[in-house]
C-alpha cells in the first residue's frame, strides 16, 4: 500500500442533460488530474447528467449502472492507474437514482445510490437501496457518500466506523438551508460540517462540488480536501470555479490519527455499552 | 412554556479543590445572571472541585448527589426561578465521578455522570453509569453532557433525537487535541464542533468552559451560545476570561428549525431503515 499519494477533487459546472460532452470533459479532468500525480479523483455528483430535475432530460441522461460512464472510467482507471468516484444519472428496473461509482484500475466498480434525497430530488430520483459503501483499495478503504447524505451524521461516522481511510464526497452544494451561505473564512456550512466530521472521525474527506449557475441552480463550490484532523488542504474552490483541487493524503497518518495520544483514542473511548450505531444490521 | 428566554454560560476558572469557595463563587455568578434575566444558567465542569485529577484533592473536593452544591441549586433555582446545570466531582459507592447536574425551579435534580472520560480521567473518575439525560423542564427539553462528550457524535445526536431542544455543555475545553488550536476567527475545534453539530442535529448549544491556568492546566475557555443553526449567539469567550455570555434562545425557533423546508426534513429525511442508533435501549 502506498501510504501518502496526490487525491484529487474535481470542481465543475456540467451542462445540463448532455451526457456526452459531460463524460468527455470528466475525462479530460481526470486524465490532467492523472498527469498532476492524482492517484484518486473525485468528480462532482450527477457529473455527467448534469444536475437537473425534469424527470424527461434526467431519463435521457440516465444509464445503467454498467453503461459508458462505469466502464468508461474502469478503462481509464486501469490505463492511468487512478481510483475515479463520480456521480451520474443510473436508471435501473424503471426507476431513476441519483447514483455514484468508484472503480479502481483492477477493474471493480462500486455503485451507490443517494440515501438521503435532497429537496426536489424526492420527485424524481428513487431512494438509496444499496447501503453505504467502502471500497478496499490499492490507496486505502474509500468510502463514499453523496452531497446532503453528509447532513446525516450517521453516514460519515458508520463509513469511518466501517473502516474508511477517506470518504469521497461528489456533491452539487447549495444555499439555502443555513442561513448564511458562508462564514468569514469563506467556508459554507457544509464545507465547515466536513471539516469538523472528518475530525470528529478521523477521516480524510474529498468533497467535488459542481458549480456556477448555467445549470439553472447557483451551484456553491467550494470544494474541499479535508485531513484527517478536520483541516483543509486544498480549497475552499470560488463558488463559480471549474478547477482541479490537489492535495496528498496520507494513509498511515490518518490511521494514526485514530490514536490521539496514550490516553486519549477516540474510537476505543466510545461507548458501546451505552449506544451504538446499526448500519445495514451491523452494529458498531 | 415560554417560547423565546435568555441563557447564561459561566466561565470561569475554579479554585482548585476549594469547593466552598467555587460554590458561593457559582451562587454569586448564578445570581448575576438571573438579575440579567438568564432562565437557565449554564457553569463549567468540575466547577466546584475545581478541575484537577489528584485523587486525593478530588476526594477532599467531592460530594454526594445530593450535597450541597445540587441542594444548594435546587435552592436556588426555586428562589430565583431558573434552571441550573454544571458540573461537580461526585462520590457514590466509593468512587468518584465527573458528574453534572441540572435542576429546576420545580425541584428536580437530574444527575449526569460523564460517560467519555478524557485522557488522565481514566485513572481517577469511574466512567459514567446513567447514561445520556434529556429533561422536560418548564423551559423546553434540555440535554446534558460534558467537554469530551461532544467528540462524540453519538452523543449530541441521540440527545437530539431524545428530544433535546438545547444542550447544556458544562466543559473544561483544553488544548492538545487539534493541530491548531483556533483558527482564524477565533474558534477552538470544540467550540466550531458545537456550532456545527448543533446545525445537524437541529439543537441549540450552551457550552460553559473552565478558563486561566491557575489550575495547572491553561484552559481555553471559548464558551460560546449556539443556536440551532450552527451560529455563534454569544461568544467564544477569551481564554482567560471570567465572564458570563447571555443571549436569547427560542424553543418554538429551534423545534420549527427541524423543518428547513417542505422536502427539507432533516428528521424525517433520516433513513431508518438504513441505519439506527439505539441508546439505552431505544433505537432512534
Amino acid at each position: 500500500m502506498t501510504d501518502a499519494f496526490p487525491v484529487a477533487a474535481v470542481q465543475f459546472g456540467a451542462r445540463l442533460y448532455a451526457p456526452d460532452e459531460n463524460r468527455a470533459r470528466a475525462e479530460t479532468a481526470i486524465r490532467s488530474a492523472a498527469g498532476k500525480g492524482a492517484r484518486l479523483v473525485v468528480l462532482p455528483e450527477l457529473a455527467i447528467s448534469g444536475y437537473g430535475l425534469d424527470p424527461e432530460g434526467l431519463a435521457r441522461s440516465a444509464e445503467p449502472g454498467d453503461g459508458p460512464t462505469v466502464t468508461g472510467w474502469q478503462a481509464l482507471a486501469a490505463e492511468l492507474d487512478v481510483v475515479i468516484s463520480g456521480g451520474f444519472c443510473e436508471t435501473a428496473g424503471g426507476n431513476l437514482h441519483n447514483s455514484a461509482a468508484l472503480v479502481t484500475p483492477e477493474g471493480s466498480a462500486t455503485l451507490y445510490r443517494k440515501l438521503h434525497l435532497f429537496d426536489g430530488e424526492k420527485n424524481v430520483f428513487s431512494p438509496g437501496d444499496r447501503g453505504l459503501p467502502v471500497v478496499e483499495t490499492a490507496l486505502g478503504r474509500i468510502g463514499l457518500c453523496v452531497c446532503y447524505d453528509l447532513r446525516f451524521v450517521e453516514v460519515a461516522r458508520a463509513l469511518a466506523l466501517m473502516g474508511a481511510d477517506v470518504i469521497a464526497v461528489p456533491t452539487a452544494w447549495v444555499g439555502g438551508f443555513d442561513r448564511n451561505a458562508r462564514d468569514a473564512m469563506g467556508f459554507i456550512g457544509q464545507a465547515r460540517g466536513a471539516m469538523v466530521q472528518a475530525n470528529l472521525n478521523q477521516v480524510a474527506m474529498v468533497c467535488a462540488s459542481q458549480s456556477g449557475g448555467d445549470q439553472g441552480i447557483r451551484f456553491l463550490g467550494s470544494s474541499l480536501i479535508v485531513d484527517s484532523f478536520g483541516e483543509c488542504l486544498a480549497g475552499p474552490s470560488e463558488q463559480d470555479a471549474d478547477e482541479t483541487l490537489i492535495a496528498s493524503l496520507d494513509i498511515a497518518a490518518i490511521r494514526a490519527s485514530r490514536v490521539r495520544s496514550a490516553l486519549v483514542r477516540p474510537r476505543e473511548d466510545r461507548r458501546v455499552d451505552v449506544y451504538g450505531l446499526t448500519v445495514s444490521g451491523t452494529t458498531y
